[in-house]
């Protein structure tokens, strides 16, 4: 059994897109420097040593913008659960911040050290470490799936389900045991993936690219100016959001309830919510992500559910609470996750078959490179010329030991193991040893594949254990929270072990050590491991609706793992009456659109939905989807009149409008935590409850 | 006594400004084209005679426009009462229309006849002419202000006040008898004015110059352009407004009511209210006006009353209504009064004076040009040169007979003063007279002055005929009725008078025929007698609180020009205890204010406040005045960017917002004349409210 899910793959799809942007513009940027290769134009620069590369300034912006983005990737995971890259941002607002420090510091006179694209490598490297954990932390997925809100919401009616309750403490325990074994596990290969296999890592690469470009004289004028369109945006969001929380004094009220397109169609979700955050997140995923979630919103919630009301009191019974899962709700969850897996499962062997394919190939290949290069003509050889050659030279100069590598993982899983039954009692020191023994090998094939196609498998390794050793703890032994404790372990390092390598990759393009990149992933992690935590107490603590399905933070995905959890323990005895065959045919569906999707070939299924994407909707509704087609139409109308100006800052724009109203959620909270409410209700209502209120309000 | 007031003057300021962008912007077109004089580059071209410049088809486009700016007018007059100059928006659209008709049939090859620059002026002063009787048939001022719903309401609690309703019959049949004899009245002077005292006609220069532009390559080229602009925008504020009508299910509910800046500021009518027609207007008007409308908004509702609030049950019985002219409200109403009528006797005085000083020397330098040419040197013989002597040689070809002038006059004055008593039973056939033994003289000052400065003073002189006629009359005899009527009766011949002028001086600039100008001119005014009264009976049965204070349409002229009329007949009684001295004050401070404005100079003076913009919001309130300043703004930001564009596009942009959101009075009045009614309440409600109204709904 296999699953891969969530908001996961859509990031990965965006990566794509991004990465081909990026590229575009870079190369071009760069071309134009006389037609120089990228190491010949730094070639004058010295490399600072890798203790150089790990400045104390870099860290403290690392700090500042991973607190940033923890908040943006939370807000991201309890709304939606989609989320874009988040790269070109932080890649942006790093050289921003450094650039501003080090050109005070050069006018006082006190500037002891340039600015370097290592320096650079180096906080994005701890930055995207640091943010990642908000992702993998499961704070919107495994993790607040224990939760009682949760249990006690899929379970409506029932009582005596076992639950765990976010507590800060346990959880950056949690998180400091389970995410630096990923660092270790992978460290020892880097040579072999980046050297030796030339694996492409697609976003590492965009990232290099980038960095490169902001350290080239008209790079840091293009940079400039994308700040500054970023910066614009960003005050725009922040200051709209700001708007909005006026007029939202019960979570009835204000824009997210504004029924755009009338009442009917609000009641069944279809309504443009004014939400910054997605039409920029529409900016960046490709035109086919947004499409799909329009689709997947009008066939769910547009006919699919009003038919299944239709049927109300013979496919479930009609005195079911609302938020039953044995009721509609249960049909929306359960078809989702169908698709969910469906795709997931498709994916899952193409990429494993790729990653064989791939591997045995490599091999091949690195056979053959021991021949004389002479012999070796053309592409290879070529490329092997200058910047490879000086790339390579400083990636094997500083080495880390093999035995800190095994050492490292050895005493981390021992560590791990002895505690992580006492956090979770369910969880059993077998079934840890059991992941421990097979998580390098899933992390080497995720990082594998993830050079080869830039799609990250982790939350697909994460659902393979919530089954696996859901069913093996079984329902009487809590089976339902191991699962889910044991997804949260796998993914970490799964998860962490192919960052490792993208940002070994960006490393390697950039001249940065690999020992720095090292250091900074392990510093970003731990600044991870307590930040994201904080941030989600920030949230939890402000919101105290968070999770529930009206509340501004409905953490979507919270639902989807418990639900699945409690299928991989339970089997399909928790389906409502018609659903199974309507998920063995969505299962299918997902399978089979994949497969025509492949079989078109890239150019020609353009049109073709991804499944993945149309899942997301089937329980939240479209109104987000229409933020993104929103952001997509923005984007396409932009392309038209002017291509070159809209690749070079539509990612500024829409990580601006992303970045200010994530931020937003840093004073909403502490406003919220205040007791301070906003003092206005914006109220959407029928004539004839208006006119009802206004005798109501008139006596 | 004298006065001078309403939106007039704001409206001739606003001319100002349209003229001198569009004079920038023309000769800057016409220089382009090898410095030749515009009728150098236009003498290829065969000039039609009188009776082929007007063609059916100008007066269909005529037609169809003259309904529109009539709706938008009406709008206007209704809901604040400031008119901008829609001048551009009416040549561009008239040059549109024709120009694809044309286009159409030359394609077809039906065209007998090319679009000239002559039947562009014919459909302007069609256009203008028609949709000037929207303004001056007093719909939103002296005739409304008869009716019952603006008597009562400015009586609240008392009985027994004359009113006269509006009917359709009797306000065409008035329109009718008194609209055209201003037309009559100066049609022997126009050689004097135009030819002999060649005076300015700014607006009339600036259409003129406009129109030329339209037909060199160059100008036809920006025009496409301006015309997409406007075609762009008013599509975006039509749908803005169409949008905006699902959300107002009652006047209480939607973007109208929107609390931009809170509830207490709200409370005191400080709000943007998403109006593109203000924000149109602001930015067409000068930033100066759209300044002083906020700095009239601030010292009224955000200081001066609150301040007498306070004073309740001192100042003004705690106990009245608060519609009441003996509350709060006849401070409002009086205060603004006061300062209009201090701005409009300073200009009325300064303009009097200036228009018989002008005289003089016009007079005088006609006798200087009887001597021989040669002696003349500089100026006055150059601008003779080619352009003025074909246009001269054009201008006095085609003659009006004298006789038909004054035998026109006597007979529409005989059928006037036959007919007027039947329609308003309190003016008698003696005030009649009177008022047209004066009429021509004040329409020769009125348009002599406007010759020289823009500045129509007709509300002035139709303010000069409430108190005088009023007074006369006597508060016994009806004399606020008969005030109101009489004031009608001579803002009609003044106002035709100096449109008339305005457009014999387009004419002479374009070469079109002073008969075809007439010809048009007397359709035009036809068309609009029968246009305008049926646009304000389609708002007056579509929205029946039409003229209420919380009306959607409060048409608040109305009542100021009842009150000028009562107090022109009941003298200073009518006013609550203080207000008289907070009117002396600010009579004397709106005279003061312009004294110092004068003595400055217009270049240092740009910070002084205009007394009459300020008196607008003054009863009013300040939202449409935030609307105006965002439009003033955008304009501002767009000048600093791109100083050429904003220049050559804002006055395009404007008018499409302007008539966008205009245009939109129609569909909705017909869907309320309907009974379809919208079907949301988009409500704004404090939290201690929304708190009982959702126990209330929940119960």
């Amino acid at each position: 059994m296999d699953s891969s899910g969530s908001s996961e793959n859509v990031e990965s799809r965006v990566h794509e897109l991004n990465i081909k942007e990026e590229e575009d513009m870079n190369i071009g940027e760069i071309k134009k420097e006389e037609e120089l290769s990228v190491e010949q134009i730094f070639a004058k620069k010295e490399v600072p040593s890798w203790k150089k590369q790990l400045t104390i300034r870099a860290f403290v912006v690392s700090f500042v913008l991973s607190v940033m983005f923890s908040f943006i990737v939370m807000k991201l995971n309890l709304t939606v659960g989609i989320i874009p890259s988040l790269n070109v941002s932080a890649g942006l607002l790093g050289f921003f911040f450094v650039k501003t420090w080090t050109k005070l510091l050069e006018r006082s006179g006190l500037l002891k050290q340039p600015f370097t694209r290592q320096e650079n490598t180096v906080i994005q490297t701890c930055v995207v470490a640091a943010s990642g954990i908000a992702f993998s932390g499961g704070f919107g997925s495994y993790l607040f799936a224990m939760s009682e809100r949760v249990v006690k919401q899929s379970e409506k009616g029932q009582d005596g389900f076992e639950y765990k309750n976010p507590e800060l403490g346990w959880i950056i325990g949690f998180l400091f045991v389970v995410s630096f074994l990923g660092l270790f596990s992978l460290v020892p290969l880097r040579k072999i993936m980046i050297i030796d296999f030339k694996l492409t890592y697609p976003s590492g690469t965009a990232t290099a690219h980038l960095i490169n470009s902001f350290h080239t004289p008209e790079g840091a004028k293009l940079a400039k100016k994308q700040v500054r369109e970023l910066g614009k945006f960003f005050t725009f969001s922040f200051l709209w959001s700001f708007f909005q929380w006026f007029f939202t004094a019960t979570d009835a009220c204000g824009f997210q309830k504004f029924p755009t397109l009338g009442l009917k169609a609000f009641d069944y979700k279809f309504y443009f919510d004014f939400s910054a955050t997605y039409v920029g997140v529409g900016m960046i995923c490709p035109h086919i992500v947004n499409v799909s979630v329009l689709i997947g919103g009008i066939l769910s919630w547009g006919i699919m559910w009003p038919l299944i009301e239709t049927r109300k009191g013979h496919w479930y019974a009609a005195d079911l609470d609302p938020d039953s899962m044995q009721g509609l709700k249960g049909y929306k969850v359960f078809i989702a996750i169908a698709l969910i897996l469906g795709d997931g499962l498709y994916n899952f062997t193409k990429v494993l078959s790729q990653t064989i394919a791939g591997l045995y190939n490599k091999i091949q290949d690195r056979k053959a490179m021991h021949l004389p290069v002479a012999e070796c003509s053309s592409p290879v050889a070529k490329t092997l010329s200058y910047d490879d050659q000086r790339r390579t030279q400083l990636f094997v100069k500083d080495q880390i030991p093999t035995w800190l590598a095994i050492g490292g993982y050895v005493a981390i899983a021992a560590v791990s193991t002895a505690t992580l039954p006492h956090i979770f009692h369910q969880l059993k020191w077998y079934h840890i040893i059991v992941i421990y023994i097979f998580a390098p090998v899933l992390a080497f094939c995720n990082a594998f594949g993830c050079g080869l196609t830039d799609w990250s498998l982790a939350s697909a390794y994460g659902k393979l254990a919530i089954f696996t050793i859901g069913a093996w703890a079984g329902a009487s032994h809590g089976g339902v929270l191991a699962g889910l404790a044991a997804c949260g372990v796998m993914m970490n390092i799964v998860s962490t072990a192919s960052d490792l390598m993208q940002d070994f990759k960006t490393g390697y393009m950039t001249l940065a050590s690999p020992r720095s990149m090292f250091v900074s992933q392990v510093i970003g992690t731990a600044m991870g491991c307590v930040i994201s935590p904080c941030v989600f107490w920030i949230f939890y603590k402000a919101f105290p609706d968070l999770g529930m399905e009206s509340s501004e933070y409905p953490a979507p995905f919270a639902s989807v793992y418990y639900s699945m959890a409690k299928l991989g323990v339970e089997g399909f005895s928790a389906l409502p009456k018609e659903c199974l065959k309507l998920c063995y045919a969505f299962f299918a569906a997902a399978i089979l659109i994949n497969i025509i999707r492949d079989a078109l070939g890239k150019k020609r299924s353009w049109f073709i939905p991804l499944p993945m994407a149309m899942a997301i909707p089937f329980f939240l509704g479209s109104y987000f989807a229409i933020d993104m087609c929103i952001g997509s139409l923005i984007l396409f109308i932009w392309q038209k009149k002017n291509k070159a100006g809209a690749n070079a800052f539509a990612p500024a724009v829409a990580s601006g409008l992303i970045c200010g109203d994530g931020i937003w959620a840093l004073p909403s909270s502490i406003l919220a935590l205040a007791g301070l409410k906003p003092p206005i209700c914006m109220k959407f209502l029928s004539r004839a409850t208006n006119n009802k209120v206004d005798t109501y309000l008139g006596s």
